[in-house]
């Protein structure tokens, strides 16, 4: 906002303009002064103020002394109530003090103002100081903008911001409010308008609609009964439109306006927006108006933000399949002893792909008068792919995807290998959302598999979460859920990390030949079926776990740096993995689990679903197991061991990888991060 | 850098790493620690140090108990001479300190370290401790990279970021040195290797080269007459080429590389550049290294600098052409006169285009080791393309441009729209490298010419001169350069800035009148002449220059508060315009100069080359050209005034769109800067 406005008068014509409360107007008084003037005087309508400078040092020097410099400095304090009711006249005088002319000002006095809800309590206030800027924090400002990637409708569905029309009133409601605040006389001076406008790169950005009526809003109790038969939106500016005339409506009135966020912040956009309106004055007869006064704001584009596994459950989703009844069976009793809902993916829609981990993520959107939850779509693609668009997207569920562009979607596109984690401080730096975390090639690696740029980019834009890169190249499948998880517990910082571990997975079976049970068999009555001393003495598979064991510590340093975490934050579970014999590609050997890989468990508040291990049994009770349960049990933590042998652990994923949970939203508010 | 590494030790098999001074390997006892073990003791040759957490708090109670969580952390002081030079061993003892096992680990010792010249100095300092990160300001970090935007060819010339090899030594001096200071053994233990790596998108950025021959700096002078001789460099990471392994010299070395710098910062990279070095471990046959230690260091990308009128001019470009035979004659006295160096375009190079201002606009990239001159070539590519790229680039001249893409080029596209300020403080904030300045279109013009994206982007993502769009689409031709114009001045802000004024003009055409003077001639001798008084009540052309002063004053209000400027520093100079006859597509009314536009001038030093105005004779002398002289002569100032009547104002330019003019860089360095 340019709040002083350089004006020129003369005394060969009276002048006419708008004065816009709050800003100044300047007149530089020698431009117009007749040849000869050597001084002048002033005299104006009682709702006109000025001030002259440099200042007359010798007030009662009337008239007072013109200078090379002389600036009047034009200020009103009321709207006027008609045009060009009020006036300021400067007459200048010669060397004898003779009148040389009268140079007359008439002037009308508005307010104008763009309002949003600039301090994030729901309420779009009266011109917030801040409104124009945008800053992180509690002690921060700047108003929210929600993506519109919901769809309102539940049959023909596509995300509303795909829609360039309202078609709901509900709609309404994933959209921010702004108001356009006018007072001043019933209108404008002939000539004036009002006009809302937008860069061409925000037009991508951003959709702002009006009812297409107008209505005074000093009466809201019939506006707002109105509102709810009103279908009749208009685009004032956005996609393709980015200026448009918007109407004054007179007296003292308020123009609701409603901005509907179409692009989630990425490499190419910040998130920010910025919405301007502005006040345009004739100029004459074939000239175009100038914009005399102009009035911003600023919206910030809600990021897409994860939710880990302490959060509490809302549904768990899983697919059934021809041969996981007894495995789905389990999981239905798990969610159900934890009140939680269990959505079934059904076999026409998931055609046997049962990876419900890979083919999403679940997030969620967050404004002071909004919030729902929002699936980003990964571009792995396999059978399951119309899932989260046919099933997902609909009222207040949003959906968002990145499709990569000239690039190979690996094996590592897949969500399993995108988490979060709970919220950490790592050196004085607060991530009160947690921090995302994905896998990656080892940046040494010449040749090697990575998540796709597009999905990365988009994952660091949302900035509220800042992600960690892991190494997981090393797994045949890939996912940083084959050797990471995290668990709630009550105590230091609310939660465990919990690792794979060939380490601790031999230390149990040493401790089984050290008490004299060697011959006890690891995957009793299956094919499979070995014993501890047998395994024992499988050099190649110790090698291969002392490899393993370096790729997951490397990632356990990365993340005791990166999660602020000391060794008392994190569990080593026991398990073993073992290279895959059928070389690939790139030739590189890469671990799968040699058991079912307990890390790779679902969570649901205190409860723990995790894959059956089949080790070896001691008085009926698996080893494995009972490791495990002394692990999670003093931190009040419950096991379920869910077999998934058959179904998941020979298809290479379990429990973790064949579910999803969609969980409440962090009570923290994103915006109130000090980024 | 990771410089906590975890590490697990065996009693069964010696375990052989390699240390890297400043960091510290972890061990977490109990992992390997034997089943029934519980206490431990260790042994370690004089160079190894290690601590235990949680701390033993009874020294003396030897051996020391074994909790759940005891960790032992290993640090050494003094690099290896022989590779496992240095061991450590750890002893379990079971219940009754009868011994269970060892477990030995053998150690090698070596300092890695990545170096830059990360405090701008010119010289590559050991180590420094901000290397990793770039700040801004005099006491701020971080290394600086040039674009290798000149050419060290005169012929086949282009530049030499486009070239992937190193053709002559000269391009050294171009790029940033960075070196690899190691000190071990003379050899890196069997399967180690050293090994440098970017990301995909550095990759686009930048490229590494070290000399092919493998050579010791110990002996530096010899290494520096070596290298004279020496053309042959390797590239080692850079354009599809990631990650590549790099020699081990041995004892104590250095291994100097050369950075070379290959884009300008853009919207879509923040001219940040990092490049690591990693250690890699081999972890056994079949299986792929494992990074132990990577070391990382951070350059910025200079940005291109513009040169405002108020710094020391170098050499002056303008054109000659069949028809400005005299204009050449004057400037060539001008620029002779103040002792500055003339360069001529001839007409077979600019085929009769003679607007040298708008073809391309001069700047500079620096650094602490180098810098040199960088022409922007503007997308508006008349007559006078070739210019540029074959005059220009060339040894120590740099050259960029920017190609508008799926869009129009316009007539803001010319570079007598892009101009930059002299240094100011606004509000407290320092420009020390002024400001840019472009003219665009009314944000709520709905149809309206603009400066092309790409540039635009491009001028915005340098950030050290941030840019302010003023409204120059009024113009027929629409350059800033039509309405103002920056002159050095003794006092206040070192400078003032000029602005056309219509009102400026009126006042003198009114005194002239005033003193009787009405008969006297406007265009005296020439086919258009008119008297003051035909001039006077010409009421078209008030009304038309009314709304000419009213888009001036909007810049001007622009300015003053972007430029954080008082109306003492702003001169109005007498320039009437008029409208164009000729209505254009989209059928807007825009303004051409009426009379040689005096703000379109050549500044060197203090001496001004104005376009001669063909004022009223008042005895003798021209009303304009001595109102003008009364003006810029307090400032010490000299006018001359140039005739560019037929050959230039007539084609609706004048002097400052014929000429450029290459300055002195600042003595500001653009990373001091606060930013
Ligand atoms: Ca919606
Ligand atoms: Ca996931
Ligand atoms: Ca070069
Ligand atoms: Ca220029």
């Amino acid at each position: 906002m340019v709040s002083r406005r350089s004006l020129t008068i003369d005394t060969e014509k009276a002048t006419k303009t708008t004065y816009v409360l709050g800003t100044t107007l300047t007149v530089n008084l020698i431009r117009c002064a007749p040849p000869q003037s050597k001084s002048f005087s002033i005299r104006c309508t009682p709702n006109v103020h000025y001030k002259i400078t440099p200042p007359i040092t010798d007030k009662n020097a009337l008239p007072y002394p013109l200078g090379p410099n002389t600036i009047l400095l034009i200020t009103m304090d009321t709207v006027s109530e008609t045009a060009f009711d009020s006036k300021l006249s400067v007459r200048y005088y010669g060397e004898k003090t003779e009148t040389l002319g009268d140079a007359i000002l008439h002037l009308t006095a508005v307010e104008i103002s763009l309002d949003v809800d600039a301090d994030r309590d729901g309420v779009v206030e009266k011109n917030n100081p801040n409104k124009a800027s945008w800053k992180w924090g509690p002690n921060g400002h700047g108003a929210v903008l929600l993506v519109n990637c919901d769809s309102e409708s539940i049959n023909n569905k596509k995300p509303d911001n795909e829609n360039s029309d309202i078609g709901k009133v509900s709609d309404l409601k994933d959209m921010s409010k702004m108001v356009l605040r006018t007072n001043g006389p019933s209108q404008l001076p002939e000539g004036y308008k009002l006009s809302m406008h937008i860069s061409q790169s925000t037009s991508e950005s951003v959709r702002v609609f009006r009812p297409r009526t107008n209505t005074k809003t000093e009466n809201l109790w019939k506006y707002q009964l109105l509102k709810l038969f009103l279908k009749d939106f208009l685009m004032v500016v956005g996609t393709d439109t980015l200026t448009q005339e918007v109407p004054y409506l007179g007296g003292s009135s308020e123009l609701e306006f409603h901005v509907e966020g179409l692009r989630f912040p990425d490499k190419d956009f910040d998130g920010l927006v910025t919405i301007n309106l502005s006040l345009l004055e004739p100029c004459g007869k074939g000239f175009p108006e100038t914009p005399i006064f102009t009035d911003k704001v600023v919206f910030r584009v809600s990021p897409w933000i994860m939710t880990p596994n302490t959060l509490k459950p809302v549904e768990v989703y899983v697919c059934s399949t021809e041969d996981n009844y007894s495995f789905l069976k389990s999981i239905r009793n798990l969610v159900e002893k934890s009140g939680y809902k269990l959505k079934i993916c059904h076999e026409y829609m998931n055609r046997g792909d049962r990876w419900m981990q890979d083919e999403l993520e679940f997030g969620y959107i967050d404004s002071p008068h909004h919030r729902f939850p929002v699936v980003l779509d990964s571009p792995r693609d396999g059978d399951l792919q119309d899932f989260p668009y046919d099933a997902l997207l609909g009222p207040d569920f949003g959906y968002v995807t990145r499709n990569a562009l000239n690039e190979e979607v690996s094996s590592l596109d897949s969500f399993g290998n995108l988490e979060v984690s709970p919220p950490v401080t790592v050196n004085g730096k607060n991530y009160p959302l947690g921090r995302i975390i994905i896998g990656v090639a080892f940046p040494t690696a010449r040749k090697g598999r990575n998540m796709t740029k597009v999905v990365q980019d988009f994952l660091w834009a949302q900035k509220v979460q800042e992600p960690i890169a892991l190494y997981s190249d090393w797994l045949f499948v890939g996912h940083v859920d084959e050797f990471m998880s995290f668990v709630p517990a009550p105590d230091r910082k609310k939660f465990r990390l919990l690792l794979a571990s060939p380490d601790a997975g031999y230390k149990v079976f040493k401790s089984l030949q050290n008490s004299g049970l060697g011959k006890a068999e690891m995957f009793p009555g299956k094919e499979e079926a070995i014993s501890v001393n047998d395994l024992l003495s499988d050099k190649k598979l110790q090698a291969e776990n002392r490899y393993v064991q370096n790729c997951i510590d490397w990632n356990r340093d990365v993340l005791k740096k990166e999660l602020g975490l000391d060794d008392e934050d994190i569990i080593d579970l026991p398990i073993l993995f073992k290279v895959m014999e059928e070389k690939n590609e790139d030739s590189v050997p890469r671990a799968v689990a040699y058991y079912p890989d307990m890390v790779n468990m679902i969570v649901l508040g205190d409860q723990l679903g995790i894959p059956k291990p089949f080790g070896p049994q001691v008085k009926g009770v698996c080893a494995l197991e009972k490791e495990m349960c002394s692990l999670m049990e003093p931190l009040g933590l419950k096991c379920t061991f869910i077999d998934d042998f058959a179904p998941y652990h020979k298809l290479l994923g379990e429990v973790h990888c064949g579910s999803n949970v969609l969980r409440e939203p962090f009570t923290v508010r994103w915006w109130n991060l000090e980024l």
